[in-house]
């Protein structure tokens, strides 16, 4: 059961001694819009790390490419009261003799590495201290960032910004039966449970639509990720109006209900959020599978280049604005935002999505820079499942990837379309531009041996952790 | 979809006038180990109440008898991030074509009522004001309040005391497994958490065990009833070490890991409910089935004896003691101590099930009684599913009880054994002596139109609520 744990070597070298006033700690949060590969990023990233002395696979990771490393280990968390990441069982789905992509997490996660390794500060001549970092990853849904935009909206506000968007597709079309039940209610009549929850229930439905197509700007962010411990709680068993009734000071109509649900779940739910976690991140990296909004089309593009903007506004906030008055600032002071399945393009192509995800979040990075926090965009793959390839078309040498599809038993060879360097205008979005299929895990031979085949994942490790050695 | 709530008449005579100054809020928690059938309790008292106007089925609950009631109204509940006691679902389940008992909550749930009520002290010369009681009735598991006594003991004395009860049976055959898994480890070894998870998990399933038996000391509550926020949290993956070693001062030890997040379950469950919730409660029901520790034999019962008398002292504690020391007292000045299914016995065993009810709990009781907190017995039937009948035994008339058994079609006149007036010693628990056999619910010809049968719920609803009108 423990084969996963590389334990410190029990013998230390005379010229090494254990020195605990070196020790460290950083809490690393990675979150992401759901199926941004969350799960895989971390089950990847710890694998590589408790490999990371047995091998070469993490060349521009100083700390195991310097050779200080002395071992890594996992150990019991931290924080008691969060449920912790199952890396045992993850690695166990993603490393199996049938390799399958771990069960993704819907709540909030976190699992606690010790990294041990050689401080180049000699204590004394010839004798360098060995020191550990310990190194806690949590795990959220991106989807509770979104949220935080609530805090600065009354519920009439926001209501607004929910009618509007419902007015054009794909939400126009998705939000049909939920508007359909708000046009049938009179907001100043009394409020009674039954139809406050129905009225809840068809919002979410909606909600699960609008991710089902392919949409990211999901508010409340509860109410597609609840986490548990709310089910069937009143603060999330309420939707926006589509229609904001004027002077009704009936404090038990459905419009004044409805709102103190709203003020509530701000409350007791966004609040919460911040002020039990966020507020104690030290560094974070923001996953987004952006090649899947190039497949989906132009709006669906645009949502979740506008749900990105968002969460990255979260980062802002923290240092002047918002959160800073509300909560008393953040600790953040470096950012990663990371493509990720970045073996599902082309080699070639890698600078272009680099380039494009900066171009994405442009606003929010020069902003969350200025604020003191560095910040930085890479592409990468967690696990590598694809290889590049090469085709011949028209006489011509065509880079291509090969691999096996999600879908399907054999391996085949596809050139995925290239990446733009910009977003193309909408009527550029034509069918079949881009198809940036989903593949399976690669099958390893020696999985415990040595570490999960990646892209620059050792580049994201160095910039998020390189400074804390 | 409404049908169930009554809705207060919309004319008010002109003798009459709404004073909102006089309104009150009495917070009701109702709480019994699982099974004892919080859920049938609670459902019925809504009932009741909803139906209190059409009907004369509370003679001893005085609002209702006197003709004062004006009407009761189910109400959006104050706290919005408590889980909603689905009283529409349960009482679909219960007065349906095929009636069921209603699935049971495994958490803390709420609903509000507000009964309407004319006071009888006329505001002025012929006016009577009416007011409002609003009735907050919070459901939650008995389980959680054993977890009280933990607060006084460290991980060390915790330990000692379960070691001790798994020396004797049944304890020691359904620990066996926990137990060989516990000797194999070495206390002093490196923590890991595939371990703790594993003594965890075989400790939860020792618990599991224990309930199936009918045993109800179940400690931690929260292993058995997790509530499902802390699922997969290190605070639920800890155990008691059946061998406390001496002067372990490795700080990452299996036993110093264990040690604590049996402390951080204090801090974070076991205070948290008392702080959140208990805190707040005015009025408090004990639910206890009984009779089924009499069919399962001696040590299930004193067992349950002794869990209830566990239970009951979180009350006396809470006047005095350590609650008032560590959250500065308790609201609560009654307590129902009730006997549920008192329909399973015959109606001339009544008054031995209350005599019997108060020996169990009589030091508690006295206790109680003594810090100024009035508490009284009583035996009840939420939902009455059996008739009262007579047989004839050798020329004898004998009393005995219809109604139709849980599993079967078919009625039968059952006669369930005397209820002794106190406990029997451990030689008189002879097979067969008790038979109290579960029955289905009762079906109901216009159960929209009157209150459900039962057996002195109304004076329950006379001691928990008559002095607030």
């Amino acid at each position: 059961m423990n084969k996963w744990i590389t334990r410190f070597s029990t013998s230390t070298p005379l010229n090494e001694r254990i020195n605990r006033t070196l020790d460290k700690q950083v809490k690393l949060a990675v979150t992401g819009l759901s199926r941004s590969g969350k799960t895989v990023f971390i089950t990847s990233l710890v694998h590589q790390l408790l490999h990371g002395l047995n091998s070469t696979h993490l060349p521009f990771f100083q700390i195991v490419n310097s050779g200080l490393l002395r071992g890594v280990k996992a150990m019991p968390q931290p924080d008691m009261h969060i449920p912790s990441f199952r890396y045992d069982v993850a690695v166990e789905q993603l490393c199996g003799e049938l390799p399958t992509w771990p069960q993704p997490t819907s709540g909030i996660t976190e699992i606690r590495l010790a990294i041990r390794y050689l401080s180049n500060k000699p204590l004394l001549k010839h004798v360098s201290p060995v020191s550990t970092l310990y190194v806690d990853i949590i795990d959220y849904p991106g989807e509770w960032l979104l949220d935080l935009s609530l805090l600065e909206l009354n519920y009439e506000q926001w209501s607004k910004q929910i009618a509007r968007a419902c007015e054009s597709e794909p939400r126009l079309s998705l939000s049909e039966k939920w508007r359909s039940f708000m046009d049938s209610l009179d907001p100043a009549s009394e409020a009674d449970e039954t139809t406050m929850r129905q009225a809840a229930s068809l919002y979410t439905d909606f909600l699960h639509d609008c991710k089902d197509s392919g949409l990211s700007l999901l508010q409340p962010g509860r109410f597609t990720m609840p986490g548990d411990d709310l089910k069937g709680a009143p603060l999330l068993e309420f939707c926006p109006l589509l229609k904001i009734p004027q002077d009704i000071d009936n404090q038990s109509s459905l419009f004044a209900e409805m709102k103190k649900r709203y003020e509530s779940y701000k409350e007791h739910v966004v609040k919460k959020f911040y002020n039990e976690h966020f507020s104690s991140f030290d560094r974070q990296i923001v996953l987004a599978d952006v090649l899947r909004a190039f497949n989906t089309g132009y709006p669906t593009f645009t949502d979740m280049r506008d749900a990105i903007n968002m969460v990255m506004k979260s980062f802002q906030y923290g240092k002047s604005g918002l959160i800073n008055r509300l909560f008393g600032g953040l600790k953040i002071d470096k950012i990663l935002f990371a493509a990720t399945k970045a073996d599902h393009v082309t080699p070639e192509q890698l600078p272009n999505l680099e380039n494009f995800l900066r171009a994405m979040v442009t606003k929010s990075y020069n902003n969350a820079t200025f604020e003191g926090v560095r910040t930085e965009t890479i592409a990468l793959a967690a696990v590598k499942c694809t290889q590049a390839a090469y085709t011949t078309y028209q006489g011509q040498k065509i880079s291509c990837i090969k691999g096996m599809p999600l879908q399907g038993d054999k391996p085949i060879a596809l050139f995925p379309g290239d990446v733009p360097v910009e977003a193309p205008m909408p009527e550029e979005w034509v069918d079949g531009r881009f198809q940036f299929l989903e593949f399976k895990p690669p099958r390893l031979a020696n999985i415990h041996g040595s570490g999960l085949p990646h892209i620059r994942l050792d580049r994201a490790l160095e910039f998020l952790l390189g400074d804390k050695f």
